[in-house]
């Protein structure tokens, strides 16, 4: 293999640009040359492919986002489209390509990888939800942007003795919700993988907490958790009476996928970027890099695209212990 | 006087703390005895007062919110109800009161000191709306929460070409959207005191940036400018096939009452906190610690609370310039 | 059981507050009475014991250092020292204990296991120096204060073309060394694991960085790494003038050991406190909290503390390849 | 005027990006070309001198250091070498320069002015000892960097009952000792611009703060206070045996001058550069921009280097009584 491209593709996240850093690094170790893909699949399609040197990739590792940009690409299930994508690279002569980014984008290496072409993904998506790894590029970053959030509303809670909804990202997987509510000292976690208590006797707790001395109620709610933060907003609000707290809600938003990585984040996308890099040379293909414990693994894509990886749930009822 | 009591009000905000800190420690300096007041004025009514210890009032200058708790009260404004404040700080031998708070608080202080009670205020308001001083308690940590929160924008803004409209709070007042805006570079800054572009004309500049090259495109926007950010996140989805770039809004919410006070603040408060208790002390009321350049002043309350302080416009014209 | 203790002893990290809720919280949820231990196995020799109450670990988990005070007691080796221990908690009628500390400290814990008495540990070091374990409490939160400072050093660095000596914390061990040194894109790591280049090679690498036009360049040295930070500043001004960067020395300090706890620890300390009251009041003794992955396991203390945790050398190979 | 240039020059410090980036657009916007120059006076007499385009200065803002780099240059002072720097400006036709930096950066842009050549300073140095202004540019983020170290420093302190002898820069001035002391709430700071008092009062001040049942005691020492922080410590370690507290040093070092500006030190410095740049093009020379208050003057640059900005001493009492 001389030459390989990489690209971020689906949500973007923190620590994506220190992951591109270590593919090309790893790849320059090894010789090879290193084209970066513009904005995911879509720029894989367009031919938008540049070769990136040791210069592009300097100094980019604590900058948030992506500098070669992502997008979402739906079109690149038809086969139609993703030979296009292989003539792209064959035009380029790029011979392997590492994929960073969630199930979606790992769908789509493992589709190159079953047409013949070899790939290798690297977890990344800031939910945690990539099965096969104990922890996907993004994350902590992201719990940390969250907790600094519930730090901050913690305070503001407590001067004015208000109960507030505060809204994290996940809309089919609970992590962020269930860690930053532990880390966070939440009251109460909402998350979608599990039914949760009815909106009666989530009112109930947050009376409970204020008959209880408590200075402040904090709920974390997934975004993806149904009936959803606005309907328990309006329940607690025609409950107003008997709360004793005030009630606010809070979403968080896009400030979720931002930000200067982590220690933890720089570290898991070096070590994943250089493991792609260096497997993907080393003729593995179809795989992604997967952290298990303190050690990588390489891991079928095939497993990790299948289901979502499950929620502790045990974590749960860790949270009630504590509240 | 041997006796003074000090109470926060209204909306919170960073560093209170860390004035009420220096309220007590300047009065113990003088040798009275300090009462803190819980939950504002309400709290003033109700007689929930304490005197506080020295060690009360260590370790929490660097924590956000307010021990002593703080609330609005409307019906501060009536004759009768200020009689139940005055009589309860009569039954405590309380002979001045420092009131750490924004308009309506201080208009509280002055009504009370125009009963005869000595009063004094310190401006604390996020807004920095307040008359007379350069700066109030609580600006400059605002302004690096939402600073904060836009430069994580901007990274995930850029990995996508996306465009955001980022409210901040501020419902009279500009002076959050218009300084972060500048701090942050945002191509388009809303702010109540000024009528600003049409919807047709903020589209046209979205484009412009697009057009531009621009990686993304900022838009600050105070609450309290009308039409508000959601009628222009309308019109543009309207127009959304000529932007470019693609449109998200973040409303960033009560994260910027809290959080651990900056230096700035911490230095702002304890002066001013400190400055108030002096004057209290030395036989001033009806006044408020206003800060001109690096020095501290007395500022007849009567003068601040008569008008919002206007907003300094031509920081506008910068920030277009800078754009 | 009905009523246990927890200490934390040695050198003190973060998260070690919310690592003393979990315990408490855990132990109130079984009906226990708890009792916190001040300034560590000292405290417990004189007695120094007091309840806890919900209220007294309510509010700390995001405080940095331990509100029990924390201490180095070498005279509890002896065997006398620590029937004292053992007849102290005698008096209160506490029948388990919980050490929340690095080797020193749970090795006490094992000696009173020895002796009899049930005890649990928790793993907290800022070193990560713990066998058994994947991670120690307080790690993560150093980890991500020393690359704040190299970050920041980096600035600077750059801004005068500048080669930089950071000596970060790790008398035996090198991990923080290593993981900072990643995560912070340094040109080289020495720890006191492995022997590393002469101090002509380093300033061979001084010398190559600048070749390559690097606008800066970043050492990151533990402090038990032989001959030390001093001697290869002094090796290096001696051939100052062929280096093309000038030489600083920053040594990072105890900074390294406070501040708010990160997301990671906060889960870390909270899982961690809770398994270890849950399993001591189980019927467990003479085991540690031990993280394998995602998962929570016991260790035997006598593993845990007969060997230092070696470094995972290879990452050192990783290093070089990514500068 | 059609072509300036831009300059950092001596110690670098937070925001010069920002300023830099302002000086440009605002000359951008008068239809001017704009030259970087690197390494401060050293890059202009040797003509590193590049233009610069609006995408130079973009995404700069929020980034440590300065991308033109900056360096000492005493033999500026010569005639002979000025003359030499005018040559090459002359050669790429530069009528104007904006000169970024603290004392000695701006006696050059005067010396410069005197011969002839059109200069306009920013004041931009850590230490806000540069006389005309309220703040300088960098103050208020190397304020809240010192500020986070204290405040993990406490923790620590606190964990193990310490004392901690914090360094901080300011070999002539103590503003960033006095300011982050106050706001850091340590029991003594030390700055050279007062003689301060003897090592035996300040031991006695450590016994006193310990008698006093505080948990820690910090002292903030300015490092060009005479006898110098190694004094007081081998001063206190002599006395060990009365403190109470064990005694601890940490020099904080060039940490101090990198990292991400604050809003404050954004907002300062765009609106300095854009004002230098617009009153330079206007025909002024020889004058630096000045915040009194919230407004921007022009300040004789002659005037500003005459002597250092007197530090407000009055404020080491407020910091007593604090205490």
């Amino acid at each position: 293999m001389r030459r390989i491209a990489v690209l971020t593709s689906g949500g973007d996240g923190p620590a994506l640009n220190a992951c591109i850093r270590a593919v090309a690094r790893e790849a320059f170790h090894h010789g090879l040359k290193v084209y970066g893909v513009r904005w995911g699949y879509k720029g894989l399609i367009n031919g938008e492919i540049d070769e990136l040197t040791s210069r592009d990739v300097g100094g980019i590792m604590n900058r948030g986002g992506t500098f070669l940009g992502t997008a979402r690409c739906p079109e690149f299930k038809e086969l139609k489209v993703r030979r296009t994508a292989l003539r792209q690279m064959n035009q380029e002569g790029i011979e392997g390509l590492v994929v960073i980014g969630g199930n979606g984008s790992l769908a789509g290496a493992l589709a190159l990888h079953e047409m013949g072409f070899p790939t290798f993904g690297v977890p990344a998506s800031i939910d945690n939800d990539i099965n096969g790894t104990d922890m996907a590029v993004g994350v902590d970053t992201t719990l940390n942007t969250i907790l600094d959030a519930i730090d901050r509303i913690k305070d503001t809670a407590a001067s004015h003795q208000r109960a507030f909804l505060v809204e994290v990202m996940g809309r089919d997987c609970g992590y962020l919700a269930l860690a930053s509510g532990i880390a966070g000292g939440a009251e109460l976690i909402l998350v979608p993988e599990h039914e949760g208590p009815s909106l009666e006797t989530i009112a109930d707790t947050v009376v409970e907490a204020y008959t209880r001395g408590k200075a402040h109620c904090i709920l974390v709610i997934a975004e993806g958790w149904k009936p959803g933060t606005q309907a328990v907003a309006d329940y607690l609000s025609a409950r107003k009476a008997e709360l004793g707290f005030d009630v606010r809600v809070t979403v968080l938003g896009h400030v979720q996928r931002g930000g200067r990585p982590s220690a933890y984040d720089r570290l898991l996308a070096t070590r994943m970027g250089a493991y792609a890099a260096d497997h993907l040379i080393d003729g593995e293909s179809g795989q992604m890099a997967a952290m298990r414990g303190n050690v990588l693994e390489s891991f079928p894509l095939a497993e990790a695209v299948k289901t979502l990886k499950p929620l502790n749930l045990a974590l749960l009822g860790l949270s009630e212990v504590m509240d």
